[in-house]
């Protein structure tokens, strides 16, 4: 598969995902104006299926990361075998789910008639969110990786979406989980939004939770056995 | 398959869609009348679930498009190594999708005690609703023909259910994403409605998703990799 | 497959269905006391979970029909060939799923601290209601024979259990669907109740929701052709 | 597979798990304070789509019991042919499951800023509640090992979240249905905690339908028809 496709697939798919993320925060806080819980049911449950629908779309193309740390895990795990991105196709990546996110951003705001850019002031900096975050990326590299190493990568999509709707309940930080995501959600002032200072916070234990889930990983499955 | 069940297939299958988009506005808005959020979830779950059953029940006969876009696009795909439609059957399906959603208008309001037809005085016209409409296409017709292309049809009924779902909350417009569709929900004056004076813009830009879908779709996937 | 082993999965799988449905209404409406339409989003997701389930427990068994109309149909359709249930199998069907009904709703009130059984105060009759039960057993039908001819009878579960759930919403009676479920929920006076002399009305819009049903399934898939 | 890590997937799971009942029901409580309805529609929601994922990605390695009725089940119905746990085995798994459950309370309780443990203060100590554990517990005995007996365990993931989402609606006690999670719930003083007092009365019931479920499980399925 050409690389440029491959980085299209990951712009274009982080993109209709923040999007998505974006966009349903906006819909769910204008029309359930009453109830904050109410409005993360409506927008973890369009996050969830949307995600999986994307994971269909952009799959076969890239893999349909659309997240700098499942790259990072993908080349980390896959660097002896050869079955994962080269370190140089991971800077690809990254660029490209962090410019589709931001894009996303952009997009949704502009669907509901916002200006094209307004950053958020929504402050998410504390300890408890940031464990929140380790926890909310573990598991879900964990999950990830069980299905790539066991064969079952087909239920993927589902089990993603699945994953991330539930994700938003029950982590304190509605898991981000996604350094890219985090960046593209700065750009919007709305519900899913996050201040730009608190994108490093968010960032860093981000990657604490790569760390984690991969070690964690490699204990539960230490050898990949996809027929090759 | 005799031409005649496909058309029927069509009819029905579209008929049902609309039936069920407009009939679970009703519900929504009778049952929860003091959260529109709330009535939105309610018809985004219900048009969500039922869409793959009814994919699943008409896809062998004719496709399950329902869809006058999608019926396009699988006609232009197609042309050249026949596994479309015909540009003469795609007239035919166009003309079963849209009767049959009249038809589904007609139906949904019988159901609820109504007048057989009211035309909906809901407007919908605005720049940033249509460019929802043109996000709602394009992702839609990249899901379809990715799984098609991929020889994963089999998952489109839940993907496709799951993704409308969806864009119900990421998109402004609710995600029309139909031609046919958008002219029978113009036969109902309840929550699914559309202005007749508004279907004319929307439909314009779901054809531009039409456009944009497909030119997407030829850069991911330039050939159709389905073992013939 | 003994006989009896196949009275007993009906018997126990509409028990458990009703259980579901009736208990489930139960808690919504102590619950959610403010919005009837969220009592019904509770009670219809409930619903169209466990039925999934409740057919991957009993279909190796019985077929996890749960429903008179579909026994009928099965009959019916599979008569020549010799494929589905027998006359006299069915009447023995009919009367496990009819006392399985009325046994969950049982263990529905016992559940919920309330008599064994309370007859339904809840009138559900006019000629609008009987319109969405013949539409909702037409669906139901035509979806279940449409897998099961065409050789897609694994994704039964998941497709029923997301029609149903669907159904409660898009017609008018919230879709009972069904003759021994409906005579089941006679014997509750809660949120799933339906009174009894609204029962008859109810079952006869059932049967001609077959005869349509059956009618246009063959319209649409005139033969078998699951491999023998 | 060395029985070490099975014991960690065991632990692993049955605290993410554990982690996510908790933290989804905190979360539900914070954000929609005015319809306990709608807390448990999310938290049964985010409880349903995770046991996918968490059952997906331990599975196989333990089997993702995550649940010591189940560990107990598989070792009397594999009993003979040499195909479940062994009785040792099935000690480490139900130490494994219930230490993980209590860390898991702990982990919920910590990402959300309150004391690492509180004991609950919510008395579930009825007869009805009982009845409800009863319940939940024979259906999900019979549900699993349904799909095991019959081939089809790679369904399981999703039918097992499923049917525990459905059952947070349709059993009195909001099916706990699992001995070491209903331990590690008392650890913590909000939505999903139970009082140490009422964990006996609902271990107790539990095991009752342990009974109950095998009871039923070998009257519909006397045999393992699975292919050795």
């Amino acid at each position: 598969m050409a690389f440029r496709r491959r980085l299209l697939a990951e712009f274009l798919g982080t993109a209709l995902l923040v999007t998505a993320v974006v966009g349903s925060g906006i819909m769910a806080t204008t029309l359930s104006p009453h109830d904050i819980g109410l409005q993360l049911l409506e927008n973890s449950v369009a996050t969830a299926l949307v995600l999986g629908a994307l994971i269909l779309t952009f799959g076969p193309i890239s893999g349909a990361h659309f997240n700098p740390v499942v790259s990072a895990a993908d080349w980390f795990l896959g660097r002896r075998a050869g079955t994962g991105l080269t370190i140089k196709n991971l800077g690809g990546y990254a660029v490209a789910q962090t410019s589709g996110a931001v894009a996303g951003s952009v997009l949704a705001n502009l669907m509901f008639d916002l200006a094209p850019v307004t950053f958020s002031t929504k402050d998410r900096a504390a300890g408890h969110l940031w464990l929140g975050e380790i926890v909310a990326v573990a598991g879900l590299l964990l999950l990830i990786f069980a299905l790539g190493r066991s064969g079952r990568a087909a239920v993927a999509p589902a089990a993603v979406g699945a994953y991330i709707g539930a994700a938003y309940w029950f982590t304190s930080s509605t898991s981000f989980a996604n350094p890219a995501v985090t960046i593209g959600r700065a750009f919007t002032d709305t519900f899913a939004g996050i201040a730009p200072a608190s994108v490093p916070g968010f960032v860093i234990a981000q990657l604490a939770g790569l760390v984690i889930g991969v070690g964690l990983l490699l204990a539960l499955y230490p050898t990949d056995d996809r027929t090759p």
